[in-house]
């Protein structure tokens, strides 16, 4: 056991699996983990038990799978160190997000109650369900209508995956499951709620994907009401105005929870968050100065501050969002990982292996010099998240020949990805948020070290990497120190806990100076290109609507 | 045997290989026909007999292999049919062009003197020779600031494949072969003086390659002269201004090349010509309005006119350049089957054969509505000849996304050709030359049926395909019969030639009415990016500058 003798438990909820971890609170050391998947997964085909096929974009999840993650997860962490539950001081949770149910004023989840069970709206909706997007739009439109002031801190746009999108495809959809529902929740907070029989609102969730703020609130009740007549009171009779912080203690673990985990009842539960950004302390970031990345098939940047900036084409800035007393600014890339993984499959369709292709491109990929290959890319594969957040964007590579080779593009992607990055940083010291390095996590840093050289070369910065592989989870079992307090042997602050529990990793990526030039030219192409099919009346655009007729056209009526 | 018991013989002199058909005159049946590959192929490594490397972008032959060549097919399709030679009324050869050489005033090779073996500059060089380029530059910055009136002519570009560039090379770097050179030739003429035992000089090559016009001759002795001093007098000390138009009898077969070919002495030879423009006629095409389009790895456009016109950014307009009597108007696309080769081999690099993926891409191509896949590709993987003429031009792929299949690569390649293609014929139509139909024939329009239906699609015309598989030695069979003239059993023109002797196939492809809006937007998405990559700014030229740098510093030193 570890030199205090006290231990956490983080639970990291992500799309297919749920993970835990029990980690020494003196040192940070993973003592143990466990995954559990869920059992019905991605709901995206048909309800469980049920024939009726779901329309396209329909991503659900069925929350009993989470207890039954958490209490598998848990109890296995238990099991495998024999750990006195009573030196286990607190447990802390992060949840994709965002995701979110209709419950009863107890909690139940509307899917779980058999009359409702073949009703898919009364189901979990997870982060990519992207079915709201005729909701979005119309918060969109009404939100620049009325000129609301909340429009700034997302970067002037909101997102199909948010929590009030979500809500008004339920009101517009199944305005019965809406009547019914006595409270629309984030999955993160009513998995709090089971712990500790508490319902409680995170900062996180609440800020990035429900248009509140530290200052200012949720939006007016006039937007909601232009939005839907009946939608106007959504804020005051479904969730609550209540917000609590990360670190914060929700509540404690409750008899019930304390059967179904194996934690004694009384230990500390901290207050939900996002995977993404509890990964921030936990990559030993929390003061400004750093972004961190947390890079897999996509990438989150998240970045700290004092000052509350406008950021164009962020997704949002958040005070208290990430670390309490300061603003945390998130940006995203939508195809990272998922883009090279594209073009590895590409290649490797006849039956090769994926690892092998990606490893065997990355060697040749290495061999190059910068501009070598004469390629330059738009990493659009999956459209543009910050600076442009415009999901219609497409993918672009030029600079072909017919001595063109497989290693020269896979090298243009992972270039073309780096360079969106440079974006990205461009845009935050633009506003005056300086950076000064990038710290990386997520499972690709370790994967893909010409990318992470490349990162450094392509932004001149240092790139560190986080030591853990499983930031989420250890982040929230630092936040659970931090909700357990010192009294108990945990920390006063996440400050605190991120000094004694995080640590980079022994690989340190140090820009090479003799590609600044380069990369400075062949950044400045990305970048022109980057403006020009950004434009409004662009050959990309144009193209995008060409594609939407022909789609529309294809459709056999049923 | 045929009706009138009269064959005629052409020979086809490709890159690697000659092909001769001996020829049904009275209905252009093909009785048999026999390839020999070049001893030596393309020599761009070392020459035969020698161990010092070639310089890059080197490419020579051996003279002999074309004799060698010349003789074995020509007996092999006589032995294989039987026919009594005296039936034979004659022959005709075509040409991969400009492919020229130094030679004495007998004719003979000067890289067959003993001296003169191991100096390159005494071969052939092939058309694809392109290390003129330096002389090239000299030649078009000398015209251009002459204001010299034949530019307009070559879309106010000459290439380093050209005669003058590759005869100043010799000049330059070894004066002593240049000097020593009696006559410098064009391997078509050269092969034709082989068989006759007369110098002649065809219009085709002249024209095309050799900057002569009918009107107007080879450009001024002060152009040559301000090239380079001692090189004014090229043309009267080295070359002829008495032009052959194609179908006039150059001489007759003498005793050498009755023993070389089987053939009768005094059987008449038709005046050399140049494999793509001898093909017009042998696709049906003698009169305005058809374009022919002679489709391989890459693709030559053929146009014919009765007035004489500037089209921008063509290769070349030749009066009697094609078909006696009418000026002819060359454009080309520099990556056809190349492109989609290339493509193709991306994908089958894991050992798969290249024609099952192929095969298995247009399957997957054929299936997609325009449009559908949401991408448009510009088809430069191998620059761009007409009408950019720019070499330095390279390929590029927008609209990719995480779904993006390679079929749907496949035929935005496909159709990037088409629309190129599409560049070409407007322009020839902005030129006041009509272009009511294309009419194909070369290896492509047999393997490739989707590119036809494309092609008809996007350029809204009807594609009809010429019968014969070997339209460029059936074309010289053709001129053969022309040389050969009525008395003897063959035609009094090209035009009565093609009539009897060319037929067009049975399959042709009409524009798809319903699938026409949707390619006019693609197109004009294609022209606007078509416009803007060619911009002298573009991020693609800069991008090309930033690669040469890099290529320049990744050379090691010898």
């Amino acid at each position: 056991m570890s030199g205090t003798g006290k231990a956490t438990v983080g639970v990291d909820f992500g799309t297919e699996s749920a993970r835990a971890v029990l980690v020494d609170v003196g040192t940070g050391r993973e003592l143990a983990s466990a995954v559990h998947r869920y059992e019905s997964g991605v709901i995206d085909q048909r309800l469980p038990g049920d024939s009726t096929p779901l329309a396209p974009d329909w991503a659900l999840q069925d929350p009993d799978d989470y207890l039954e993650a958490l209490g598998s997860t848990v109890r296995a962490v238990l099991a495998e160190t024999a750990i006195d539950p009573s030196d286990v001081i607190g447990i802390g949770i992060d949840f994709t997000a965002c995701t979110m149910l209709p419950v009863t004023a107890d909690g139940t989840p509307l899917c779980r109650l058999s009359e409702l069970r073949s009703e898919p709206h009364s189901w979990v909706k997870l982060w990519k369900h992207h079915a709201a997007q005729p909701e979005a739009d119309l918060i969109n439109e009404t939100a620049e209508t009325r000129g609301e002031p909340w429009l700034d801190r997302y970067g002037r746009r909101t997102s199909s995956e948010w929590f009030f999108a979500k809500a008004l495809q339920i009101f517009d959809e199944a305005p019965a499951i809406y009547a019914r529902a006595d409270r629309l929740i984030e999955a993160a907070d009513w998995v709090v709620w089971q712990l500790t029989g508490v319902e409680t609102r995170n900062s996180c969730t609440a800020g990035y994907k429900a248009l509140w703020s530290k200052q200012e609130g949720f939006p007016d009740r006039s937007f909601f009401d232009s939005l839907a007549g009946g939608f106007a009171e959504i804020v005051d009779e479904k969730m609550s105005r209540e917000i609590s912080s990360p670190g914060e203690r929700a509540g404690v673990i409750s008899a019930e929870a304390a059967a179904l985990t194996g934690l004694d009842a009384g230990t500390p539960v901290a207050v939900a968050n996002v995977d993404a950004h509890v990964s921030v302390p936990a990559a030993t970031v929390v003061t400004p100065g750093s972004l961190v990345a947390v890079m897999g098939t996509s990438t989150c940047h998240l970045a700290l501050a004092e000052v509350d900036r406008v950021v164009p084409g962020f997704c949002g800035v958040v005070e208290d969002g990430v670390i309490p007393g300061l603003f945390g600014y998130e940006a995203g890339q939508a195809a990272v990982g998922d883009m090279f993984a594209w073009f590895a499959g590409l290649l490797a369709r006849e039956g090769g292996s994926l690892d092998e292709m990606h490893k065997s491109l990355e060697r040749e990929a290495a061999l190059l010099e910068p501009g070598e290959s004469g390629l330059v890319a738009l990493d659009w594969w999956n459209g543009n998240r910050s600076i442009l957040v415009d999901a219609e964007l497409t993918g672009l590579l030029m600079g072909a020949t017919l001595s063109t080779g497989p290693g020269e593009i896979y090298r243009a992607l992972l270039e073309a990805t780096v360079f969106g990055t440079r974006v990205i940083i461009e845009t935050l010291e633009g506003s005056g948020i300086p950076v000064d390095e990038m710290v990386v996590c997520g499972g690709l840093p370790f994967q893909n070290r010409l990318l992470m050289q490349l990162s450094a070369d392509i932004i001149g910065r240092p790139v560190r990497v986080a030591e853990s592989r499983q930031a989420p989870a250890l982040g929230s079992a630092m936040f659970a120190a931090v909700a357990a307090g010192p009294d108990l042997g945990g920390y006063d602050s996440i400050v605190e806990a991120s000094a004694r529990m995080a640590r980079l990793g022994p690989d340190e990526y140090l820009p090479n100076e003799s590609t600044g030039p380069a990369y400075d030219e062949l950044y400045s192409i990305y970048k022109d290109l980057h403006d020009t099919m950004a434009g409004s009346t662009s050959g990309m655009r144009r193209l995008r609507s060409v594609q939407d007729r022909a789609r529309k056209e294809t459709v056999v009526p049923a």
